[in-house]
């Protein structure tokens, strides 16, 4: 506390994320990275782009990058928004289209950035319950609300509602903007953009830091109608002119149009993940359906706070919330199939 | 205008940067970019981070370049906060340690961002008038406020406050936060980076794009007491955890390395810009004195817009503000001898 902050610096609850080590070389189970390398065309675009040009300001209205998200989405430039990470974009969508508005609404169990976003933003919330399994009920969307914002799959849960259960919560709320949070679509969920030509109140918002390998570049991207794309460019240029590096535009592009290896490291992904699944309920965990590249597991003999320990003390590094609900669970991110066994062997290790 | 924007986002005025033309290859001496390319060093550290743990997230605290900030101004780490460009620091600072307090100062020719971030963060502000040479005084900054931000020297007039002015400012402001934008000190004026031990209420900004050349690698930095420093992260973990990616932390340590080259480079600019000075006052330019990278020049004989627009037609852009008092003003990059040596002989070629 500081006689120089606002009222507001001292109010703030500011997000954690999960731990970067510097002490040892862990398995690093914990942050939802992908085990695997990113496009070699994006590591190759990014050294071109290593020169002389640097000197100069990257283009403010990112318009290459956009052009070649609208051609594999299929909608327009008008209707992409980029930004330096989508939790860059969720910080500009909450003053853009919540802020003085009625409370939000967002699942219990959720992203807990979303009311740290809250707070900074002075937009008042409101959590809708999940179910016992953690899944998201669209009819408790119904109900008077400033805004509605939703995680699918939902984190850290990894739980997937289905797209006609998205429509749902837009029908409902044609008069408010719905947030779409799709980080973790790409391993086997349906990406609600195909609801975009229908839904004028729809922003779907995705990273490229988890199925494209590029969690340290730093570049997420919005969909919606073009209406909802000016309201973010609005709140951006009140910021920062230029949040993409000529570096993240260059690596974030030629990834975008190497498809192949993006569908092949994605189907290692979720391979290794159902396999990770079978084998973890063999070890007596329930383990949450996950169309993500991670899984929330729970086990009925050993809590999840001491496995914690007990994995970090190996060498495995998972992430634990101590937060209502979810304190007996823990968030395992998929690795590869080596890092996946080394998992397994420790847990057999470690349970009674 | 949409019935989904917040009331915030339609009152807005964002912002609107340079010219970043893509039609065709001017003589770009519009956005204060460095006319030389990043330290070799710089673009060599980038490529070797352009590898597979690209995957991974950046260091969210980015102790390494803030340690070597640190080592350089002779600071602690926690004296140092690094951004996503200068920008993203003010845009912080403003919510920081200026919202919801009495009106904030800044002189009345200045950095036309700063209205724009007061508007977003609903900070009032006062707008204190410079002489006609657009001199600050720093006695006029001695009265009731909220805060005080000073660019020094001051955009875009280039103009330089010496730093018993800064300290003036500062001993009158002891219970509010003064920032000071030195976005272009590295071109021959003083740091109040001096004035740190004796001022908790000092924040300086800093930034890469400029004396470093990395305009495209979107990196700045702040220099304060750690209270402030603490300011700054808890906005700044309440809006994005990881704001620089690999690329530019490693690009941006490296940079800051290699004092050699930095010091080289900007001997030659600031050459130019002697040399720039006296040819333009030759051919009847009035030449605010300059320590920046920039000089801006009004003419008795032709008006300011219509030299924009002549030399624009000859492949030469420059920065013209339509704002009261400075609409018969250009504010003229300094790029190589060469280009400035095109520039003059363009300008002999329009004046009469």
């Amino acid at each position: 506390m500081s006689q120089y902050w606002s009222e507001l610096t001292a109010s703030l609850e500011p997000y954690v994320p999960g731990e970067q080590p510097k002490d040892r070389r862990y398995i690093k189970l914990n942050t939802n990275e992908n085990p695997y390398p990113p496009s070699p065309k994006a590591l190759e675009a990014i050294k071109e782009a290593a020169g002389a040009d640097l000197r100069l300001y990257p283009d403010p209205t990112c318009d290459a990058l956009r052009e070649t998200i609208a051609a594999r989405y299929g909608v327009t430039k008008e209707q992409v928004f980029v930004g330096n990470g989508s939790d860059e974009i969720l910080g500009f969508a909450f003053p853009a289209f919540f802020a003085g508005k009625r409370p939000i609404l967002f699942p219990d169990v959720t992203y807990s950035f979303y009311p740290v976003y809250a707070r900074l933003y002075g937009v008042r919330y409101e959590t809708v319950p999940t179910d016992v399994q953690f899944r998201i009920d669209p009819r408790s969307y119904a109900i008077p609300n400033g805004g509605v914002i939703v995680a699918n799959p939902n984190a850290p849960t990894a739980r997937y509602l289905m797209l006609n259960g998205i429509k749902e919560i837009l029908d409902a709320n044609r008069e408010q903007v719905v947030v779409v949070d799709e980080a973790y679509i790409d391993f086997g969920g349906e990406s609600a953009v195909s609801l975009l030509p229908d839904y004028p109140n729809l922003l779907v918002v995705q990273t490229l830091s988890k199925s494209r390998s590029l969690a340290g570049l730093r570049v997420g991207m919005a969909l919606g109608h073009p209406d909802l794309i000016e309201g973010l460019n609005r709140i951006k240029n009140s910021f920062n002119s230029y949040t993409l590096d000529r570096l993240a535009l260059a690596g974030a592009l030629a990834s975008l149009e190497d498809t192949a290896y993006f569908e092949e490291t994605n189907r290692k992904v979720t391979e290794t993940r159902e396999r990770t699944t079978d084998a973890l309920r063999e070890l007596g965990f329930e383990v949450v359906d996950s169309l993500a590249n991670f899984v929330f597991v729970t086990h009925p003999a050993k809590e999840a706070r001491e496995l914690f320990a007990a994995l970090k003390s190996r060498g495995i590094l998972v992430r634990y919330f101590n937060k209502p609900r979810i304190d007996n669970y823990l968030r395992i991110t998929i690795g590869t199939d080596d890092e996946m066994e080394a998992l397994l062997n420790a847990l057999r290790d470690i349970l009674p």
